[in-house]
């Protein structure tokens, strides 16, 4: 094992990146020592040097900061658009990177990023914190243990996005097709996207889609999703979020052969079938009729409520013993590839095949970027909001 | 008031004109009679002069009864391609009618059913019963009110309608195009399709369906179902049903500018805004937060437990008062038109405009019938199922 600390650079001082690189400076990841963060907007890099302390390098540029030999890693948290560009940067000069989530705005762009990291062999992490959750974790393995056998019904109700029109405001790149390439599923849900593929293991075969674009807000992009997915496997699926309800809902059900699982209020309960479905189809004659059930509270592991600082420590693992990540950066194509379909479904008026024409789908984002009336520079961005309680 | 009791034919004695029959015949519903019944089938007549007393008359076909001058009023409880046609003669012979759902296989047949209740007069309800419960009733009087504002979603999840294959098996006429003219949404959910619209007071736009036919039994007819809905107000709703989920799930998520309603487990919840969203949306600065919420029980009254003698009870009300109709017979055309919709949506994969092409949906489903591999006669139909405990 190498016993020096992996040296981190964070680049992206936002609101993700001060949470990321105040939890660095505070020494809360073992193994790992911040030694430096990169922002063009000065009143951050300001910010920077009184919070995190004098070992802390700051740099204007991400290049800078790239070439500066004071990093072995890097944690990316800029705008969207260029988490891409800035991990391939990072990969050629032979450091190991972290992405925040979404992994990029198109997918094209991002299989470029996944080549990139498998050609460096660098360790390639992407902040898909909720992967750390353990009801989400829980999930996943009673699927993978085959515990509701062959999966039917995939639905989630993940509406608890709610977004004020103040926040839209705070920042004049937000909402925008050419400053975030994205709303609701490009900043809210991709968590939830990434587990819609990751609980289950399943990608979708085909998507129809229905954004809503600035529903109830004042707003370009898509702020009320519902999505239909067909799986090879026959499975169906139904995906709804919003930023405009109030309450939202957050429930997760997925239901196979062998029983359902339901996640809400922060747990996990399964009605197991006796026997599987198949069988009980099989040998029951009585026409009216269906399988004994029970009803199980399942008992859900503790962890690092942390979610976020969990993945970072996963990373940094991975970077010092070769210890397998919770989410490889690879796998970050994939939510975002849900996203991309769900989007273009709505903008043809049709169908789409998965895996998604990368090319077709940068051609009509372009198009809305075009059309847009929303002109702002993401990088004249300089207000942070108080991301408690977000994720 | 008329004094002397209604006096009451049931035509049809399968599963569910055998058990109104019944409560007819104990005189449950007061201010009713039952003086006959019809059915083809002889054994199905020796049972009712066995089972119903010897005042009732038995008759072989719907004609005899309707012209025996032995009835003021019939309920109509045979195959559902018949129902349309049936009601029609009763109202030509000046009879008041009750008719079970669902109104009839495809809407041009059921406008006609309303048409010629209109011209004679008479008192016309649909056996809704579900309409007769309290939960149900609840959610209606609480939207009607105000209660949650503007609609903006509406979420129902009612997969627990499961029927194995025997229950399929159980008559040849089961579950075919040319026999029940539909699946799922013909027999299983006329029920819920009426609620969707009658607890919320909207019809959709226009609908975009994903139906499964055949999906893990041996039926040519679709046995699960997600639906997309569109509103003229901009709310969106989703319905999702099926046969073959176990456990299913029975939960009804309707929100508004003023709330949530969640209908599950018998119980129905209220989650109640301080203020309005679009107030708080409009007032609020602060970029993350959200409107006051406040999680209400709501109590639900009591009302008679047997809900479909409730409507015939109700039914007879209006005939002998001019009591109100909690399901008149006009609306079944409603819930019909939606189901219709969903199916003929998944035939064309595309967009279904409502109101619903009448006749295009009838030449659709008139080819499904001729393709149909199913060509058993409903007529030979002598087996009764035991539903205990179905609706």
């Amino acid at each position: 094992m190498n016993q020096d600390p992996i040296r981190i650079g964070v680049i992206g001082l936002g609101n993700m990146g001060s949470a990321h690189a105040g939890y660095l400076a505070r020494g809360e990841v073992e193994g790992a020592v911040l030694t430096a963060v990169a922002d063009p907007v000065a009143a951050r890099r300001d910010w920077a040097q009184e919070q995190l302390g004098n070992e802390v390098r700051t740099y204007g540029s991400t290049q800078e900061l790239i070439a500066s030999g004071e990093v072995d890693a890097v944690l990316i948290a800029t705008p969207h658009y260029a988490h891409p560009e800035e991990a391939k940067a990072a990969f050629r000069a032979g450091l190991h990177v972290l992405v925040e989530k979404p992994a990029g705005v198109y997918t094209k762009q991002v299989r470029e990023m996944n080549e990139a990291a498998a050609a460096s062999g660098r360790v390639f992490s992407l902040m898909y914190n909720q992967r750390m959750n353990p009801l989400y974790r829980k999930m996943r393995e009673l699927i993978a243990d085959g515990e509701l056998g062959e999966l039917r019904r995939i639905n989630w109700i993940i509406t608890d996005w709610y977004r004020p029109q103040s926040y839209y405001d705070s920042g004049g790149w937000r909402a925008t097709w050419a400053g975030e390439g994205g709303g609701v599923l490009m900043n809210q849900s991709p968590h939830n996207l990434d587990l819609f593929q990751w609980i289950t293991g399943l990608m979708p075969s085909r998507i129809r889609a229905f954004c809503g674009f600035g529903k109830h807000r004042d707003i370009e992009v898509e702020n009320d999703v519902t999505a239909y997915a067909e799986y090879a496997n026959g499975a169906t699926g139904v995906f709804i979020t919003s930023t405009c309800d109030a309450p939202g809902t957050n429930r997760l059900e997925i239901s196979g052969e062998r029983g359902k699982l339901v996640a809400e209020d922060g747990k996990l309960t399964f009605w197991r079938l006796r026997v599987p479905e198949p069988e009980f189809n099989r040998d029951y004659k009585g026409g009216f009729g269906s399988p004994e059930t029970w009803r199980i509270e399942v008992p859900l592991p503790g962890g690092d409520p942390q979610h976020h600082r969990a993945v970072t420590r996963n990373w940094v693992d991975g970077i010092r013993t070769g210890a397998p990540l919770a989410a490889p950066g690879e796998e970050g194509i994939r939510g975002l590839e849900l996203c991309n379909a769900m989007l273009l479904s709505t903008w043809t008026d049709g169908w789409v095949e998965l895996p998604l024409d990368e090319e077709r789908y940068l051609q009509a984002l372009q198009e809305r970027i075009d059309a847009s009336s929303s002109r702002k520079d993401p990088a004249a961005a300089g207000a942070r909001l108080d991301v408690q309680g977000t994720h």
